[in-house]
C-alpha cells in the first residue's frame, strides 16, 4: 500500500479549508494539515459589518455552520478528518526538502511540516496608510473577527458619537450603514473623485452618493487624509485632510487590501504583475507541487483576458474546490471570473460585473455602446415595485456584452447575476434582448430590466435610438450650446421633482405631437422622462414630425447625476 | 413619395400593441391600425389574481402605464400615432385582396380593412370543460379584465364562503392565495396526479403541496370534476368529482388555454402540431405578409428543439418587438425560448426553466444526472435567510444543463433566471459550477445555490458523490430492502422534525466517525441531513471507513416528499 499523500495548507480562512475539505472528499487517505496563524478559522469576514450593525447577533454566527457547529479544530477532526492547527505562523517554505517551517505563536518554537503538496491560502491584509496618527486608539481596519470584537468594544466602552470612514468602497459603505444604525454621525472620506472608484462609472456612483447623503452620511470625495489628531487619552479625535478636518471618535480605514505573498516570494515562487501569486489554470504556482488560491492568488479575468487581483470570499471557495480536486490527482481548470461584485448600501443594491465604461476605455476598447436604463423590478401594480438603475456596456458594432452595473432600491442583484452568467458565456445584446426569464408580477415586468437594457442598447447599435448621456448633456450646457432639454413626464411628476437645468422645459408625452407643431425645427432636442422610455418615444415622435436633431437622454431623471429641484 | 405601409394588427392585448408600437418606431410613416374585439386593450392579465386578492387596488392599475396613463385609443393616437379600434371582431382574412373583414360589435356592421402586412395576435381562450352545470352563476374563468370585475362583483354581492379552484397550475394556485386572503375556504381540485402537472417533477410538487396545505388550502389531486350542482338561485353550490363532492359558492376553472386560431385556419394559414399557428424564425405564418405572435402562435423551444404552445405575456412582448421590426423591413429572428415560468404561491417562489426530469425522460433523454439541492438564499447570519428548493437536470456524461426547478420560500427567482440564461447559452454544469455571481451576505452565500447544485451534479457525474432520490429510497422501502437510513443532523434538529420512515436512525455528523466503528459493514447506508450537504459529507466519511455501499439521499429532509413527523 502506497504511503498516503501529505497535504499541508497554509491559511485557515476560506480557500484553505475549502481545498482541504475537497481534498479529503477526493482522497480519503490523504494526511491533511491546515496551519493557521490566527486564532479563528473558517470565518465569514464579509459578515463583520452586519455584526457591527447588530443585524448579526454574535461573533459565533460568523464562525459556525448554519446549524451552529463551530468550525474549529475538533469540527475539522471529527467531520473532515483534517488536522487544523491554529496559532502556527508559517515562516519559510523549503521547496527542495518539501517542508514548511512554522512558528508556534504561543511557545515561540519552530516546527517543521513535510508535504507532498502544499497549498498557499495566505489571504490579504488591509492596506495601512503611513499617515501621522494612524496608530491612535479607535482607528480600525477590518479583516478578522478580532477586528470586529475590538470595534464593538470601542463602541461600547468609548461611546463615540462621530465616525469617519476612510475609503468609499464596499466595506466603507457597509460600515456607513452599520454605524448609522448604531446612531453615529458618519462621514466617509474618499481620496478619489467618486465613491466606489474603479467599480462604478461616474454617473452610477453619483446617484448612489445622492442616496447615501439622504441617509445622513456626509460624503467627501477627492479628499486625501493627511493625518489624525488625538485626544488626551490617545484616542483619535479628528481626521485631517487638505480640505478640512472632521471630528471623529471612531475611524474605520478601508482603502483596500494587499495579497500576502512574502512567504511565497521568499521561497522563489512567481509573483504576478498584480502583486498576487501567479497561478496557472490548475491554480498551481510556479512550483507544480504548490497551489495557491483565495486572496493571495491572481484571478484570471475573462473579459480583460489577463490576471487581476481581487479579494473575494466567493472566488476563494471556487479556488479551494479546484485546488482540492487537483491536489489529489484531478485535472480541474479554473475558467476565470468576470469581476462581479454586489453590496448592500442601506436599502440600495449596488453591484457590477464585467467592465465599467471607464475601465473599457482605459483598456483601449473605445468602440462601445452603452445604455443607462433604469426600470422597475416588478410589475408596477404589484406592491413594492422599486427601480433598478442599470448601466450596460457592450462592444460596437457586434454588441458583445462587456459589463453591467446596478444601483438602486430594486432587485438589481438578480439582473446582475444573469448578466454575470451572460458575460461568462460570451453573450451579445441581441441574445440577451430575447432572454426567456421568469415573468410573474411579483418577480418581474413583462420585459425584464436586463432584457430591456439589451433592447435599448440594440436599438442604439442599429441606429433606431439616438441618445446622449447625462454627462454629454452637461457638457453641451457648459459649452453654451443651443439645445432644448425636453421633459415629457406628466405635470404631476414634474411638480414633484425636476432637473435643475437652464435648458429644461416640460411637455407631457401625450401632448407632444400637438405641441411640437410650434417648435422651431432647427434646434437640437434632447428628450427625457423618469426612466427615458418615454424619452425614447418622444425622440421617435419628433423624428416622425420631421425634426432632424433629436436624441433622448440616457437614464432619464432617475440617472441624472447632477442637481435636482424639488 | 411611396405610399405608406398599411399595417393591420388583429388583437390589442400584448403582442399586438407591442408589434404596432415597435413598427411605429421603426417606420414613422406607416399607417397602423389595431383591431381589438373586446373593450379593453393592453391590459396586464397576469395581474388579475392580485386584483382579486386586493394587493392590486384597482382594475385601472392593470390598464395603465406605471405613471397612470390609460393605454386606450387616445393614448395610442397621441403617443404612438396608432389607430386603436375596440369592439371590432375580425371575421375573415381575404389574403388575395389583402384585407380583413371585421364586425363592429356595437353596430353589427361589417367593415373592411386593407393591409400590406397583417399581424395576428388573437391570443388564447380558457378551456371550458363540457361538464354539467358549467354555466351556473359564480363559476368563472379568468382571462380578461371583465372576468376580474365579474369575480369581484360576485365576491361582494354573493359573499361566498367556500371556493373550489379547478386546475392546480399557476393561475389556480395564485387564486388559492387570492381567495384565502379574502377569507374564503379554498379547495383546489386537479385531475392529474400532482399540482403543477407537467411543470414540476413529482418531488418538487410534493413539497409545494405540503406547504399549500399548511396555508389552509385543501388539495385534491387525481380528481376529475364531473359536474356542478346549483342552488335555487342558479348559483353553484357543489363541485362533484368521482371521489366526492365539495361545497362551493364560487368556482374558478383554470385548466389551461387554447390558442385562438380559427380566423387563421379559415384563411388557410398553417396551424402547427401544437394547435397554435406555425411561424418561421421571423414569426411569419405560412403567408409571408402575415405575422403571428403572442399566445396564438407557436414558440420554438430551444431545449426540445421543436415548437411548443405556451401562454406568456413575456414571450408576447418578445414576439411583438420582432414582428414590429420585420413588418417594417427588418430581419429580426426569434431565437426561441426555454420554457421558463415563475409564480408566487403564498410565500413560496415556484418556477422552472428547460425540461423537468419527467419531460426529459418522456423525450427519450434517459442519460441524465439530476440533483435535488436545497440551499439558503443568503448567508445564514444575515437576517431573513430562507431555503431555495432546487432541482437540476443535466445530460450525462457531458453535463449540459437541461433544466432547473425551484420551490421554496427563498429567492429562487434569481437562480431560475440565471439558469434560464445558462440554458439559452448552452452551458454545462462544469461552467455553472464556477459562475462568478454576486456575493455579499444579504444577497447570497459564498457558494450560490445554483452554483452549489451544479457542483453536486458535477460530483455525481465524476462519481465522487453517489446519491439516491427520495423516490428511490421509498422504493427500496416498499420492496422491503435491507438498508439503513442515516440522519446525521444534530439532536436538536432531529427533535424538531424527522422523516417518518421505518429505516431512519440518527447519528450527528460530528459523532459519525466514532460511532460508525460499530456499524455492520455489509449493509447499504443512505445518509441525509436537512439539505444533504452533511449527508454527502457522511457518505464520504463512511466510504473512507471502508463501507462499500453508501449513498446520500438527494435533497435531504427539506425535499422529502413523503410524511414527516414532528
Amino acid at each position: 500500500m502506497a504511503e498516503s499523500l501529505k497535504i499541508v495548507v497554509v491559511g485557515g480562512v476560506a480557500a484553505g479549508p475549502k481545498a482541504a475539505a475537497r481534498a479529503r472528499r477526493c482522497d480519503p487517505r490523504a494526511e491533511i494539515t491546515i496551519l493557521e496563524k490566527g486564532d479563528y478559522t473558517s470565518y465569514a469576514a464579509c459578515g463583520i459589518p452586519f455584526l457591527i450593525s447588530g443585524q448579526t447577533k454574535e461573533i459565533k454566527d460568523l464562525l459556525a455552520t448554519p446549524v451552529g457547529a463551530m468550525r474549529d479544530a475538533s469540527f475539522f477532526k471529527n467531520v473532515k478528518d483534517i488536522r487544523l492547527l491554529t496559532g502556527k505562523e508559517v515562516t519559510a517554505i523549503d521547496r527542495a526538502k518539501k517542508q514548511v517551517w512554522a512558528r508556534d505563536r504561543a511557545s515561540g518554537q519552530e516546527e517543521i511540516y513535510p508535504y507532498d503538496k502544499l497549498v498557499l491560502a495566505t489571504g490579504a491584509t488591509p492596506v495601512k496608510p503611513k499617515i501621522p496618527g494612524i496608530d491612535l486608539a479607535n482607528i480600525f481596519q477590518v479583516r478578522q473577527p478580532s477586528d470586529a470584537l475590538r470595534i464593538l468594544k470601542a463602541l461600547e466602552e468609548t461611546k463615540p458619537q462621530r465616525a469617519v470612514i476612510i475609503g468609499a468602497g464596499a466595506i466603507g459603505l457597509e460600515f456607513c450603514e452599520a454605524l448609522r444604525r448604531r446612531g453615529l454621525e458618519v462621514t466617509v472620506v474618499e481620496a478619489l473623485e467618486q465613491i466606489f472608484p474603479g467599480l462604478l462609472d461616474f454617473e452610477m456612483a453619483a446617484i448612489l452618493q445622492r442616496y447615501v447623503e439622504e441617509q445622513g452620511v456626509q460624503v467627501k470625495t477627492a479628499q486625501r487624509v493627511t493625518g489624525f489628531a488625538g485626544d488626551s487619552q490617545g484616542r483619535v479625535a479628528r481626521v485631517i485632510t487638505a480640505q478640512g478636518e472632521y471630528p471623529a471618535e471612531l475611524v474605520i480605514v478601508a482603502i483596500g487590501v494587499r495579497p500576502n505573498v512574502e512567504l511565497a516570494r521568499q521561497a522563489g515562487l512567481e509573483v504576478g504583475q498584480t502583486g498576487a501569486l501567479a497561478v496557472d489554470k490548475y491554480l498551481r504556482t510556479s512550483d507544480p507541487d504548490i497551489y495557491a488560491g483565495g486572496d493571495c492568488a491572481e484571478n484570471f479575468h475573462r473579459i480583460l483576458d489577463r490576471p487581476v487581483f481581487v479579494s473575494s470570499g466567493e472566488l476563494a471557495n471556487v479556488h479551494g474546490r479546484i485546488i482540492g480536486t487537483n491536489l489529489t490527482g484531478g485535472q480541474a481548470r479554473y475558467q476565470g471570473m468576470v469581476g462581479t461584485f454586489v453590496t448592500k448600501v442601506f436599502d440600495y443594491t449596488v453591484g457590477a460585473t464585467g467592465l465599467t465604461e471607464a475601465a473599457a476605455r482605459r483598456e483601449g476598447r473605445t468602440a462601445l455602446v452603452t445604455g443607462l436604463v433604469p426600470a422597475l423590478d416588478h410589475a408596477h401594480y404589484y406592491p413594492g415595485a422599486k427601480f433598478v438603475g442599470l448601466k450596460m456596456v457592450a462592444e460596437a458594432p457586434g454588441g458583445r456584452l462587456l459589463g453591467v452595473q446596478v444601483v438602486g432600491p430594486g432587485d438589481g442583484a438578480k439582473r446582475l447575476d444573469v448578466a454575470a452568467a451572460a458575460l461568462t458565456l460570451g453573450a451579445d445584446v441581441h441574445t440577451i434582448s430575447q432572454f426567456n426569464l421568469g415573468y410573474s408580477p411579483p418577480y418581474n415586468t413583462a420585459i425584464d430590466p436586463l432584457v430591456n437594457a439589451a433592447q435599448v442598447v440594440e436599438n442604439k447599435l442599429t441606429g433606431l435610438a439616438q441618445a446622449l448621456s447625462p454627462m454629454e448633456v452637461q457638457k453641451l450646457t457648459e459649452q453654451g450650446k443651443d439645445f432644448m432639454l425636453l421633459d415629457v413626464r406628466t405635470p404631476a411628476e414634474f411638480k414633484e421633482v425636476r432637473l435643475k437645468h437652464p435648458k429644461a422645459f416640460a411637455v407631457p408625452l401625450g401632448k407632444l405631437r400637438e405641441k411640437a407643431q410650434d417648435f422651431p425645427k432647427d434646434k437640437l432636442y434632447v428628450t427625457f422622462c423618469k426612466f427615458s422610455l418615454r424619452g425614447y418615444e418622444a425622440e421617435k415622435i419628433l423624428e416622425s414630425l420631421g425634426f432632424e436633431q433629436v436624441k433622448f437622454m440616457d437614464g432619464g431623471l432617475v440617472h441624472w447625476p447632477y442637481e435636482l429641484e424639488k
